[in-house]
């Protein structure tokens, strides 16, 4: 039951901090017999990579991934995948001056308050450093899950700014630095951007990710449930405060006929759904629909505006976080957002057929 | 990892279907030499049970817990505690017209996609009946967490009028059927869902629970965090789509300094925090604020209005949903998501003692 | 984590003391359309049965199961198999004497130091009774393994008299009280017995248990070895001592060339194998071959001759302990025994078909 | 329920090949605030390192452990603690003709009978080289257990050689190279082990390993039992066929007014036992005794002289296994048999003040 952990059957392990000299991760459970290669899952990381845009934090990281273990001549053996990623652009002395001061909105705190000690530099093990390690765990999980299964994630709100669904074009996801499907709105979000980073400030967002291809049949009832392993999972990203399903918290506002997913009998003889309220999970269990998340980030934590705070000591101070911050963390939380679903649903098809066959 | 336990050290497992002979929960981990009796647990399960006010569900059941195992002189032993409730007033006539047709917004597709077969029966192993294990649990759970830890919650929503949070009174909440804080909102609720209940409608909800008198400490890092434990709990809810945490998806909307609870030194040498968008957890861990959490109940899937659907054999047709049902099935969801985050509060005391002592 | 649960895929998690209302389990991932009723696993609670012979405690328990839940219309739903066995003989009384003192070999004293408290009536949890409900489990599981698998255990050694390998015939494992393979054994194990009986004394016991058509390939490197949960398997069962597999401790005196199992071309393209030291187990997976699994029962602890300890006040005194004991506890070891193993066998042949397809 | 991590709440996971490029090692779960750096990892890494007698594998690996993570400043910080050992010397070229054919006694055959597909090289993932890591996790372990807990093992039997148990001396095992606690047996051991060195053949060997000052309590009933992941544990390391506590498989032979170990009262109000036949665990629970475990381990499976076997064209061929190998693997099984027991006691330790406080 680690704590680092993730996924029972398809099982991701962590471990490292921002300023140590790796950060490391462990892919358990990967069926044998699939094609891997670091080529895999480099574009991954690259696409999650800080310093490609003035809108993402400027510390400048590689992410080379390197596989040490569980691949042999280009395929997966089924022994454990060892990942490690080195960390080249670690600045400790950027956060020497808060060694002693609990930043507000950060983990500082609450790991003294556990552990009583904590590794300071950068946020060690609390740093969104770690989520590189989600991004390679998930394209691992992309290839379980094969060409069939699409995960695929955009931004649809920053602050006030929502993106219009109407708009929706996937292949503009890879063509803004948001990661936004809409068009319309990047001039818009580019503008608020700008201000926020200006005023050395930060700003929330809202992602949405889809999954489709997936078969009707993966999760399981009561605490097993296949929505209920993608709200832990998406709400163990760094600064994730909601997760919502299909309809989510607009459910509440719905009467049942508003709500209900009527079916009709489609040609290959599984039921066509006339709308997904549901967001592809009825029960625990897919449906075969599209699955459609979304999460909530917080803004970073991390800002220039002096704030209120007190120290180690229990004494009232004031920081200032310098550093080299993203404005909008919930941007390059696109990528991590899609690998954890990746990563669920990878645990979920082999969870399915063990007990299903 | 069973699909029907949840928790680590306070492991709790439930068995049994809507009209089977009972359903039961067996509770593992529990602390030996804690005071427990049925009486403990009952008055939980009587705040959940059906038949009370017209606006839940008319099913008649006693839910009188018998504990079978695990308590010896009115103690517990260490041992798992086994549970055991009666099934009294299932009437399986009542399903048996929809035992060829897939109700929209229930399991029954999904759980004969996955299983190839399902017990019809009231909902069989996807009733909500499954829930008063839960909150007999959780009964358990408020023993260990002992006196100082309190768990509570209130229905914030119904459909589109909302309670109104400056009225918050934990007082009115046993003196409505809603579950209702504000006493003002209660008039206006029984208005509307008599107004659902008699066009053979159903209507969602928003709940919130809190936890107080939570230590700083409890939880853990990056994915055994606290609050991604609470998102699986509350999702593993039946018809619930959305959680969130403290500020939650309103978090996207703010700027850092909007979101940072600033910290002041507090007379016992710990920080006190001038505001709570966090809900009370950092990183993972809580801060000793008090625990807040939000999720979405959709409306019950059973109506009276036909329905298109398809039946086992892949045939258009309709259905209407008879039977004894909640118009608004997010009301008896309190008590359950009380006893949820009351059981992961108590599983993380525990796994915080084994780590730190 | 539960410390009452066993297997991770095919799971059983037992509930119920031995003097308490009941003892239950239950069984989660089972897959679904397994045709199960109570009579496919009453014979199996038969054979583990007391007060069937002079050679077994005279307790009489019907030990009649009840399925009550995971099985509708006659076959398992995938949802978990409830199963509940009353205790009908429970005498409280015999075992009054005893409160306050610790039984020699019996975990009165270790309950006390680890709970601080404990259920004295007919040794509580720790009583052999629990059994049951692996032996109704171990049913389920050959209903999951199907009839291609053979899980079959005999006595192999009572006290310093072993059976003789070179006679082993599984049909005469029926046909005498002492599940012996081996007819020319029943004979002295009868007087030696009867002998141990009357002297109010106790003997311990060796079991082998087989398991044939079990395929090559089940089971994991390194921690999730087929053998290693075996072994935790058997080494849970009450009174276990040793556990060996194949060759087992007798390989120690072996030299590589005589420990090796040579292979030769089979016919249907998978090797032979020309002995079997390995026990079927290489590298702790499966190799085809016949799994060979023996455990060592020590003597029953209740024995009638006084014995010095100590009470719960720390004061030496000396205890006898009266009751309805088994003189040789191993006997009816065999069909829990054999119940372990099938279940290990389920559950990896689960774990295998997750990962391998 | 990773198939390559080893306990619950002090949770080992391993990863690497023999002959990749490194092996690693995550240990999840560690308490806070424990003083731990490389030097008090690597002197039992020394111990079971390969190339320091003639009696065992003439690889030259410095297996010098890195501390990747988990340790600020000399202390652990309760995260992950990362672990990496370098392989140095892994000559590949020496197992290339071996690609093809299956060595008996190996995992060659059932690894390709899983997946379909192995890491060949030195034994990819079965080979002993992953012991390394349980040697490094065994040092933490140690240091979670304290300095009042000392785990301490011994080769007690080299083919039909046994060592004296009434010449045991704990200073004598650091002096030879077969870890023998009799100095009177290495004489006889040194000749055995030349001739089977010479012959190029293996022979098998039993090991002894005890913990003293283990309190009483630690451990759980019935499936959590101490002893049962004691079996697991030892089970699980590489050609080890039998494991046996305390009295062991000799408690078969006796009666039980034999086995009983009686109890008076000692000076500080906690019983002292007459005698250990439980080997320190009553009911899966620790009794305050000293633990006495044992474990057998069969002769090294690569030799010298020729063998039958199949390819994997399933054709008849013979084998020679050349390489450099251990003639007794299991001497260099004394420093992994104890990092087992330790990192068990560690997990356990924490189980217990998780639920007991």
């Amino acid at each position: 039951m680690s704590h680092n952990s993730f996924g029972r059957l398809f099982q991701v392990t962590t471990f490292g901090e921002s300023h140590g000299p790796l950060i490391g991760g462990v892919v358990d459970g990967c069926p044998p017999r699939i094609a891997l290669g670091e080529s895999d899952i480099q574009p991954w990381l690259d696409r999650r990579r800080p310093g490609q845009s003035r809108f993402a934090s400027q510390r400048q990281e590689p992410d080379r991934v390197r596989i040490v273990s569980g691949v042999f001549e280009g395929v997966t053996t089924g022994t454990p995948i060892g990942l490690l990623i080195d960390n080249v652009d670690a600045r400790s002395k950027d956060y020497s001056d808060i060694q002693d001061k609990f930043r507000p909105g950060h983990a500082d705190y609450t790991y003294i308050a556990k552990y009583g000690l904590r590794d300071h530099r950068g946020g060690g093990r609390q740093s969104a450093r770690e989520t590189a390690m989600r991004v390679a765990a998930g394209a691992i999980a992309r290839k379980v899950l094969g060409a069939e299964v699409s995960v695929r994630g955009a931004v649809i709100r920053i602050g006030e700014i929502a993106a219009d669904p109407a708009r929706w074009d996937w292949a503009e996801v890879e063509r803004n630095p948001f990661f936004a499907a809409d068009a319309g709105v990047v001039g818009r979000w580019e503008e608020l951007l700008d201000g926020v980073r200006k005023a050395g400030s930060s700003i929330g967002a809202v992602i949405e990710v889809r999954a489709s291809g997936v078969p009707a049949g993966w999760g399981a009832p009561v605490y097993g449930k296949l929505d209920a392993d993608i709200a832990q999972a998406m709400m163990s990203i760094n600064a994730v405060k909601g997760v919502e399903i299909g309809a989510g918290f607009g459910a509440a506002a719905l009467r049942g006929e508003q709500n209900a997913d009527r079916m009709r009998a489609g040609n290959d003889g599984r039921p066509v759904f006339l709308s997904n309220h549901a967001g592809g999970i009825l029960g625990g269990i897919s449906t075969g629909q599209e699955l459609v998340v979304r999460f909530a980030v917080k803004p970073t934590s991390s800002i220039l505006t002096p704030v209120e705070t007190v120290d180690r000591q229990g004494r009232d101070t004031e920081i200032v976080t310098k550093g080299r911050h993203d404005p909008c963390v919930g941007i390059r939380a696109v990528p991590v957002g899609e690998a954890m679903l990746a990563c669920v649903l990878a645990d979920h098809m082999l969870r399915h057929r063990a007990q299903c066959g």
